[in-house]
């Protein structure tokens, strides 16, 4: 037989090349496998602001992505399982795009803006064409009680107590009327930011945006940007 | 032949009967097709604000109302007709609840206040299970030009154009400050609206509905509704 003219050494290499090939190859196929769920997870976050998460379909990512049903399924086992993952994504890009920056601002109304502004950055340079993909969210799974919208919910009164946050440290360092509740400016402030995200989608209009900027200042009693109302 | 032993006049008033028969039944039929027609349609605007416009179906529809799906579909040629039929229903729902209450109000701050609060009961009593029709409608085909999405900017954009004349009627009077920008407060209380409808079909709490009376009464400097604010 063959093996019996190998040596000892030789086969321990044989042993131990194969070993890291296929240690290289299954590293090479987790990341391929990482990234491919990337891909598509990414692809469904921005499908389901025009589709919304109940209309992602395995079948309509596969065709967009060029794969097969059975490849995108292979890393879903159930539409639900997407739908969280979409959801997971949705909130990370949401936290790179509307969250980092204001907290790179100045603790406090700096802030206030800072993740108002963000916001509308997020919005207007159309990261995903179907506007604020959490927006939707919330309306189209508020009716549908399950993990889904546990995660929406959730991510939704995260955002919420963070701007209370900053309108309260606003408050303690005499940048706002002490007179303001924190609940109501909160909630206002959450106001602007649905109808400039409502407004962009139904109209694709920049001048919503710089509206909504507009607004936010006015409302907080600052300085309008220019091209704003104080400015006419 | 029978015919020939019928006189004239018997033959005539045979006919005169005949034809009265005939007319009634068309008229039932249209009366009871109108009736149909009007119970596909409520029924469709409600799934709306749980499915979608475009997740509406006929086969849904169907079997909700206990018909064949050729009875519904013999109403409506396409899912554009229907879902037209539809937007038009929830446009003449909104104006009996939201707008008709505000126009017997008393003209300016008086009916700044009255739309909102028609519009916060008109969530509050469910009307529809999944909030507020054209606050959905919007996000759902504000990406998806067409017939449908027109209805839908216009009636969005009247709806802000007559907010904006409460305004108005209301700076004119004297009952808000000056330098209030009608522009920046109707969408300030466009998004209120939009809050309210967003907490509200999340969390199914009376009390986002009231915290939503006490922001507008606040912001247009009124005193808080019991309970309110200004009251602890």
């Amino acid at each position: 037989m063959q093996e019996s003219t190998i040596g000892r050494t030789a086969v321990e290499e044989y042993d131990r090349s194969c070993y890291l090939v296929k240690v290289a190859s299954e590293r090479k196929q987790r990341a391929d496998g990482e990234r491919t769920r990337e891909a598509i997870v990414r692809e469904a976050v921005s499908r389901a602001t025009v589709d919304g998460l109940e209309g992602l379909s395995i079948g309509n990512l596969a065709r967009a992505l060029g794969m097969s049903k059975s490849g995108v399924y292979a890393h879903f086992g159930s539409k639900q399982e997407l739908q969280l993952a979409t959801v997971h994504e949705a909130g990370r890009i949401f936290d790179a795009e509307v969250i980092a920056p204001a907290r790179a601002a100045s603790p406090g109304l700096g802030q206030v803006v800072a993740v108002c502004d963000a916001f509308f950055d997020h919005l207007a340079r159309y990261t995903f064409p179907g506007g604020c993909f959490f927006a939707g969210a919330v309306l189209e799974m508020g009716t549908r009680p399950g993990p889904v919208k546990e995660e929406i919910a959730a991510f939704q009164s995260g955002f919420s107590a963070l701007l209370r946050q900053f309108v309260v440290t606003a408050l303690e360092q005499g940048e706002l009327p002490a007179h303001e509740d924190p609940d109501a400016l909160t909630f206002e402030l959450n106001g602007i930011i649905l109808a400039a995200n409502a407004n962009f989608v139904l109209h694709a209009d920049p001048a919503a945006v710089e509206l909504a900027r507009r607004v936010v200042r006015h409302r907080l009693g600052l300085a309008a940007v220019s091209g704003g109302r104080d400015s006419r």
